[in-house]
């Protein structure tokens, strides 16, 4: 992409109404729109990480044997009623408007309830299980306060996945394989270091329910963790009965601030119960589908990458999830090494390799600040002083010092 | 995809309490769910035709230098206050709810307003024109009947692109390739022979608005054609004055049923001096923007697709917007037979064809039917008859004969 032609720019300075700093840095570049409180529209540069966080969810979701569709936005009174969560006591977070006739509708915040209730089409016998399916679906929550950019909005896109299993060994099985397709993810965006599987509060059905956190001042929760023994514990289940059965002390426990990038959830047999999904099994009798709900927050993931990576220039992405690989800054003023710096753009695209192309008529000053600001992982300089030994100069957006390296070698450079 | 661990199924009859075509296919077939009237989910088979015809369209988007973003659902009052399209009178099909402390919010149905808001941080000088946005956004409109099936929701997909421009001239010039843009659309989706730009009734601004018009009994409006001079007028703006000032006589037109599946639109210079989006020309003055809207209907084509193409026996997908590109039905009894299919299944793959596996445990009739209600392009039947002598049968959905072809000649006969 020709920086020139985006229709983005970048600001002085970061917007004066906003606290969270993720959101301060992504308007001041560009990628998000605020809308009002809690509410972002994601341009070009945003909708670029948010599809790469996707697709990485995507294969990991496909990997273990996940089916995507799409539910909708529009949901049923009389379906949450069934099972209690469709009253504002029961649920705070409900959007509600209601059709032409009168009718009431809501604005799905989640989607246990359509999903099972569909699935009764399809789930008959033990021979259609199991089945797993998920979605990237934006969500719609009526927060009360939204201060935390995009890691807390009352619109955000969520990855949730339902799987509907036999009996709860079968669950535990896609549970597991869940938790393992999960690590991968945060391997993958970068945040695999410092992502933690964390006991937390439990449902009806099991003591603990399993969260995914990453270490982050901006996090809203806190937890205990032991590195070495891999081992996360939130603070609401903090006490001796979990130290004991972990097997670990207080002592050996590392306070830290932490946001919630996943969940995984258990419902048993309940939740299928109570909307009628029930199979035959082998026997011939009459049995209630267990289910599990797995969610990852998209929007909120990218806002904690920001959070976790940036520094007083601005945002740092990681490789997997940057909107461009290379951010390729022409300083050239002549025509002749213009050109040069065309051909270059060119070339990099034809080896397959995500450009933005600072082409613009501005100065080298304001042109380094936008790229740190931007945040891609690897700039290369062009000018008239790098064109004389045939050379570019190449920096990571973390590295202190730019290398040298040759027009010829650059590619290999970058991709290796 | 196996179609043994695919969790839709095909139904035997399509469901009694839906009056549209299109609709009663697709959930025969199992590529979408009901949730209410006019709102409808997407399974695994319905979401991979929308992705398909989205990369069409964004192709073609892109080409014409458009920039991907996603605005939001919600909306605020305020702001369409402005233009006098917030209320109810005005606009009949808004879905309204509030903030937790009593703000009104819409949830979006169009977005010219918060897009030209958006562009008031982006566009100030003419150095900044023109600037080309879209979006494939799902829109919200409380329609007081929805029995169109997917061709007329309340919640629905759109792509919806936005043109910012200096003045007329520059306006026309987009607006004429997008023209242009959307005719590929309609040509690489399969419908380009029957799609008519038409001339229909205009805004403010022009006397004609152009709509993009195919023909199908399903569809909710009538026009007149010539083919041979590729005139289409609306029922709606069918007069003697146009037909003097397009050069034809009623007598050399065709009356026929059609659904609007494109529109383009010029909102002049009103929008922006509304809402205050001016920039500073080349001698200093203040100069409204021009804008231009650009709407194809995403969920809506892939109705008029199932009307347009379907026969007797079920939906006949064209093959760039198919769910998969080749159908491989087993037929095959023993163990050695169904090694061989599953072979070919890897071996179709590995060549790039999406191929839709169906490797069930049921009978050759039921196959058959099924191959056929959900339309995919091509069919291919290996069974223990068909490999006695290293072959297969081919047939094209549309093909009344099938015919056979070796297993080594198979990929460049579906590639060819």
């Amino acid at each position: 992409m020709r920086q020139s032609l985006l229709f983005t720019k970048t600001k002085k300075t970061a917007p004066k109404d906003e606290v969270a700093n993720n959101a301060r840095l992504l308007l001041q570049a560009g990628f998000i729109n605020k809308e009002m409180a809690g509410v972002y529209s994601y341009l070009p540069l945003g909708l670029r990480v948010i599809e790469r966080i996707k697709q990485i969810v995507r294969e990991e979701m496909d990997a273990v044997g996940g089916q995507e569709l799409i539910m909708t936005s529009l949901q049923k009174k009389e379906l949450w009623e069934v099972t209690d969560r469709w009253s504002d006591e029961n649920v705070d977070v409900w959007f509600k408007s209601e059709l032409k006739n009168g009718t009431e509708v809501g604005f799905g915040w989640s989607h246990e309830e359509p999903i099972t209730q569909m699935m009764k089409e399809y789930i008959h016998s033990y021979k259609d299980l199991p089945a797993f399916v998920y979605q990237f679906q934006t969500k719609l929550r009526n927060e009360l306060r939204a201060k935390s950019g995009i890691m807390r909005g009352r619109e955000f896109v969520m990855k949730d996945m339902y799987s509907y299993t036999i009996d709860p060994v079968q669950h535990q099985a896609f549970y597991d394989e869940t938790i393992a397709a999960y690590n991968r993810v945060f391997e993958r965006v970068g945040l695999g270091d410092d992502t933690f599987v964390t006991f937390a509060s439990g449902g009806a059905f099991t003591e603990f329910s399993h969260e995914f956190q990453t270490i982050t001042d901006a996090g809203e929760d806190v937890i205990y963790i032991n590195r070495e023994k891999n081992i996360a514990i939130n603070e609401e289940v903090m006490n001796e009965k979990t130290l004991t059965e972990l097997g670990v002390t207080a002592d050996e426990l590392e306070k830290v601030k932490t946001a919630e990038v996943g969940n995984i959830f258990n419902f048993g047999t309940k939740k299928c119960e109570e909307l009628g999904l029930f199979f035959t099994d082998a026997e011939g009798n009459q049995v209630p589908v267990h289910l599990g709900s797995y969610g990852i927050g998209i929007t909120r993931l990218m806002g904690v990458a920001v959070e976790h990576f940036s520094d007083e220039k601005g945002m740092v992405w990681p490789k997997s999830i940057a909107p461009y690989d290379v951010h390729l800054v022409s300083l050239c003023s002549d025509e002749a090494d213009a050109a040069k710096a065309d051909a270059l753009y060119k070339e990099l695209k034809a080896a397959g390799i995500e450009v933005l192309y600072d082409d613009r008529d501005a100065r080298a000053g304001q042109k380094f600040a936008d790229a740190d600001l931007i945040g891609i992982p690897q700039r290369v300089v062009i000018s008239g002083r790098t064109l004389k030994n045939e050379e570019v100069e190449l920096k990571a957006r973390t590295a202190e010092e730019a290398t040298m390296v040759s027009l010829s070698a650059l590619i290999s450079a970058l991709t290796e």
